[in-house]
């Protein structure tokens, strides 16, 4: 069998980051896996919300799709009152994600805003806001290094993620739109760069999986979190 | 080490199910897990939402914590007019375990509520209103067997699901609050009684985790789930 | 003509206060009259609103029902984005009722907020929140005269509350959710223990009523307040 | 004693009824009751809500106060996202009072929507609502038999609303702002024409009162109330 | 061609502002031009926004419907839960037009909040509110004055405002709702007293319009404009 | 004088316009005026409000900024719950101009939702807004003649919109945002092909402008717009 692009069952599809994409915000790029397209954007605020400890940072996330990101329109959350509960799901998962790797003692008294609007969805919107949502993060701690506001960098390691699924009882990497509406199975990791799980998230769609199904999915969303990170470094140049 | 309540590391908190606890729903329970008390109802209503294939039913599921649930009072969503995100992420996962057993062509042209209200909160309270919401489904589909709306159960499985996670690098089942606060990983498992997944979760609060972490936390939570759903065979004697 | 539960016509239904039912609330109760099933918390915070006069304290109540407290499921306020218009009165109503006791230069600054839940309704959940919401409320100052935090209970008297109706032409005291369906008329009662009355209301549902049959209402309420205020009394211990 | 306006005890403050003073609406008025000037609308629509048994009308009563009616401003309820939790209560009352002299079955298929806009309020705000609701109710009414759209005034008599408080433990009829201000007692009637009570609420504001001062108001109120309704049928010409 | 109600092209409706119409705001009067009805009150607070330089005060506008001050009853904003787009739109015009001519230096540390509530409309509400809030703003100001808040009146001139409209490509001044309604074009001049443009908005509304007749309806604004402000001095008596 | 950036006093800033930018959407383009970034997507969906009559079709805008467009972040309406004032009027707009030129008849039973996201804004938002949403509605309208649901371009007309201001006393074309920050006076043209307005609207933001002034800018407008203009013809190719 051979998937709806052509790709290897084991191969990301195309990924580009254009970095420094908005002439305003303190970091940003623009994410595009395949046709879905994400604009990241890091904003640096002097005011973390009121449960951090004194002198102490924060870093929050935002995710939103634009109406006409997917195939058919989708009302605005304001028109409706309601932040959608995907939604308020997806950013919660992004915030968390890259907390995880930042230090927040050494951030000091800085909020970090991560809006990751998804311009264009093909599937995978959560995790390429979160491979894009850690490169604007890092292109803003630049900024601040270069302003003298950081000494270094805060931050423990790389963020990546990306998702596997199972379609037709056979385990995929990266699922495009038409693979994820059919995907019995799907799986979402999110991990540094020493290859530990930060977050990983699975979802029997159609069926139950088993264990060792789980461990199949997580060792493909490993292969391809490696790539994304080299191409993470590659931006950064660090 | 000895645990905060003197528990083995794979061993459950005290649980209860207290079946029909609400003389109106079609089915309900009251589940208590130590001190986590949440009661579920279910109900059945003939107008299941607009985007379900004609003829077929649907179960969706929503939660709440009470205002005084927890050790300091919350103001309730509609004083702030924002679902809880934690709440609406916390839903969603509730709908999605339940609706993986159930054959809604079977259930026909029905829409179940389940409701999760915490009274109580103690840690695992999305873990029990998963396996309460179960019981609280199966007695309003016997119910409606009883009534001839159904001419058997509508499912391919039991549903359960608990809460494992490291706290001082220690893997423990069933986290209570205590533990919960201080666990570096946490994870939680919704399983079939064949031992597969539906769902799963896991996050890094205060570290990443190997995978070999994790595939020791889904053993544990394996372990509880068999529990949990002889426990809810008992309760349904089915 | 004899009541549909046997009850005489100035009999109570069996009630029943449970203290203490909630964990973590400084003050609690779960309030069971007949099928009406009320869950009241107390809750002690030290930020007084803005209206209140420096150093003094304020008590204030929250009313809302649980989906499935009645015969149909009901939508969560949240999900209209709305309070219920009778919530909204309601608790306004147990506020008052409450506050009509408590001198707020002795409360001092603190700020007790009675949430009154309401698992299953069956009629008379406004009174049974007033009744049950008084012994959380004193639950609580005893909590805070054994922490020091008080010095005596700051309240001139006690407060309970029922209804009375009249169906089918004849007075009956605390109707139950049938008998509420048909009465003509309906009038809520609020006393101190010295017979005096706090509050009434009452209305004309099918029809309107003489100062007469006002009267012989207001003396059905006294008659079963006068029981509910012996048993907070017993309950209480004081 | 004296009243700060130089009335005697059971005595109104003037009242004037402007009838039809707006354009468009079927039927409206214009009632001052000293400083409280409150304009009432009457809509007639033909979609009664769903609620109601088909063929049969419905009446229903908004209230709200302009952000400039008192001595301060306040927000208004758009700006807050919130009904005001007052207006709430207050139209609730004002549809009851109304709707209990209206016989759905003879109003037929029509949605009658009273509109009470306090355009300067200095108390007794509610009962002028009712008061003057009911004119602009039969105006429109009166409209609707000439043309055809009902056979005779689908209603079985009047109604006028007043309050009446304690104050310095003096009964007094139709309190103004500062009278109310400083009252013990605060009691509402609405009445039909034949001295009967339509609803009846009282609150013990700075203290309990009797079941004999209770008696005292509410006969107040009945002096007051058969004056309006003399006004109110001097104005209609039936 | 005559005009709908026998006017001249360029012939206003009849004009009357009453002022100090409310007896509690600072400022107020009731401004009706033909059928058109808004009560506009000016209110004096001592906290401008925080966007405002320290020292410094603030003009703002609030501007809503009556639920019947038109042909249809419309629903209320906060039954929606929506301001109106219009009312938002119409709000940030009356705002801009009256700040315009105030020196926000000299009104010192005062905030004033210009409230127009339409109680009957009939085209042209959003100039009335413009020509009528600047003698609520002024009158505000006097009573400021009197009370030694300010020290002179801190505008810079009048400001008042009126349409003008192309019907059956006959430009004509002040529409009426009927004119208005079958408008080919529409344009709303504010100006102040010495002829000069403060806000310009014209829409073509059924076809576009050339810059000729752009011209030709300003100039028919600014005849207008001259009667209203030498009705505004003559009211005000400065 | 020169200007900031060194165009003459009636020069556009550079314009790019980059057609079916989005995979899905019927029609859309990115529209980049300077610094100014708006992604423009026109979705063609086939339920008209219920406003317009049978058989006829409508077009409506919704325009947004993204939280980062700006030099400092802002909140998302959904966050405040509020549609923001400005955009509530700005779409209004656009929708207005857009309508202006297109035939509801002959359009037919369609919905075009014309959605204007600002990805950066630098002043002229609600200019490029115009021009952009015309260009997608134009490529929608292709697609439909393509797919024979439209007979031929619905369309009397060409709509593109530019500003002008007067800087320093000097009128200048297509302000950017530091222009439009110091701007005395700020004026918005909309205009067909036969430089014929659709809309105007100007605003004395620092002082009154004269109608000699007004004349000035809107005449630098009309050049404008003419190239703007042939810009969309060229990437029409009609």
């Amino acid at each position: 069998m051979s998937r709806i692009d052509g790709r290897k069952n084991d191969e990301l599809r195309p990924v580009e980051i254009i970095p420094n994409i908005n002439k305003f915000a303190e970091g940003s790029c623009l994410i595009r896996c395949g046709n879905t397209h994400v604009l990241c954007t890091a904003s640096v605020e002097d005011r973390p919300p009121r449960h951090v400890p004194e002198g102490e940072g924060w870093v929050t996330a935002e995710y939103s799709m634009l109406p006409r990101a997917n195939r058919e329109r989708s009302r605005r959350d304001i028109s409706k009152l309601k932040l959608n509960g995907r939604s308020a799901e997806i950013q919660r998962l992004i915030g968390r994600a890259l907390r995880s790797v930042v230090d927040m003692k050494k951030l000091g008294p800085w909020n970090i805003t991560i809006d990751c609007d998804v311009l264009q969805g093909d599937g995978g919107t959560r995790t390429a806001s979160i491979t894009g949502g850690f490169v604007a993060m890092m292109l803003a701690f630049r900024k601040m290094i270069e302003a003298g506001q950081l000494a270094e960098y805060p931050v423990s390691g790389y963020v990546a993620a990306v998702s596997a699924g199972i379609v037709d009882d056979v385990p995929l990497l990266d699922l495009c739109y038409e693979e994820d509406s059919s995907a019995m199975v799907d799986l979402n990791c999110v991990m540094d760069d020493q290859g530990r799980l930060i977050e990983i998230q699975g979802t029997g769609e159609e069926r139950p999986f088993t264990l060792d199904e789980q461990r199949q999915l997580v060792e493909l969303c490993e292969k391809g979190i490696l790539r994304l990170q080299a191409l993470q470094k590659e931006i950064l140049g660090l």
